[in-house]
């Protein structure tokens, strides 16, 4: 069966020794597990998460021009010269079919490097709950939710979506023996799992970015399992293990 | 009137530029907070805080050796050769009155360098929550709620004594721009305030220094309100800023 070790608030929050040989799940909610379920889903073949628009434009030499998108944000803008933002909503069917994603994101990739240690990463978000949940419900293995945070701090949409799939793995039953992490993720979705939408409004990233970043896509990530996806990193790329069961 | 800006979760969960000229309150309920409240209560002289056996040694050499004790631990246990370990129940009156305590602590230290910027800096606990809130609620200020966390992790025992602290003083209203890490603070003190101890005696601290660290330090360190000393950092020694009206 199944263990969720702990949650981890931000990508300084553990040591890297400390997810060795477990799967993880990365959440960043807001926005880059979001954009990389999305993109998964409208068809794109794969995601590449970078750091920075250096790495970015190293692997973007190497690829066929047809055959990526640079898609990426500097506090919440479009980076001059990319193809998309990294809004979710940019990422439909008509731009992403059959291409490669380089996706540039500062949280979402520090917390994927300093997860390097792990069996399997696995990029969790609301819209994919179901598929993260069913997959990690087949596992007999240890495993670690990763939050992105933001700059080493806690983001409160990230920990909710940890406590959402750490309630939905245990059917509402928290181990006696949890971890700090995972029970404050559980004890927080317990609280706020019914409104998490307002609560993610007023959040520190939306309160950030208001006027940048649209209620629209606050709203659109809110959204939970509408989408049949399992994006899985695997060399570096992240693609759907679900196949295409849509 | 004082505005609460945040709660951060751990010594690496902000940076350091954040609070300058702020005023810190640091909070590391298991154990260095309870034994520095605790010390003063008793009527030790201050308290120096030191992050390793070097500075503790470095410092103890400048002073009279019958005007201090060494105190400290390392994974829950009295390091050899020093006069107290890091439990609040052995600085009795008869053990520290007129001493200076070199407190050898890592994540509390750790907490309080990083906060090197400060205003001041203040040592929360349950003990003297009452001691704290009445002087927050006095001042014109910005506040930040640092918890010591442990290497890097929450620990829920910090989390909720600093929802405590925001839950008083703001009356049980937490403001509508509340940040992130507050209202998680808040949100899991009025979900598990009722249950402080229970939740404290499973937390990571209590399980991992089981059969080290006892059952009456932890119940101890869960008490609410039970002294009035204001313990504040001031040239590297802390002292009771409330000074001896008990």
């Amino acid at each position: 069966m199944v263990e969720v070790l702990d949650v981890f608030s931000s990508a300084y929050s553990f040591q890297e020794e400390d997810i060795r040989g477990k799967t993880v799940v990365m959440i960043d909610v807001l926005r880059a597990s979001s954009t990389m379920a999305t993109a998964l889903y409208n068809g794109a073949k794969g995601v590449i998460p970078v750091g920075d628009m250096d790495d970015a434009s190293k692997i973007s030499h190497n690829l066929d021009s047809m055959s990526f998108l640079l898609s990426g944000e500097k506090d919440g803008i479009k980076i001059d010269g990319y193809d998309l933002g990294n809004s979710p909503l940019e990422h439909t069917p008509e731009s992403v079919k059959d291409k490669t994603i380089i996706l540039n994101t500062t949280n979402g990739t520090k917390a994927i490097k300093r997860s390097g240690l792990a069996k399997e990463i696995i990029i969790g978000s609301f819209l994919n709950l179901t598929s993260i949940i069913d997959h990690l419900k087949q596992l007999d293995e240890e495993v670690v939710l990763v939050c992105a945070g933001w700059r080493g701090r806690l983001s409160i949409e990230d920990l909710l979506c940890a406590g959402n799939i750490i309630y939905e793995v245990y059917s509402g039953q928290l181990p006696k023996d949890a971890k700090d992490g995972a029970r404050v993720a559980f004890g927080l979705f317990e609280k706020f799992g019914d409104d998490i939408e307002n609560i993610i409004k007023s959040s520190n990233y939306a309160v950030r970015l208001e006027g940048i970043v649209s209620d629209d896509d606050i709203s659109y990530c809110c959204q939970r399992s509408i989408m049949q996806v399992l994006p899985v990193l695997k060399e570096g790329i992240i693609t759907d293990l679900n196949g295409k069961e849509k």
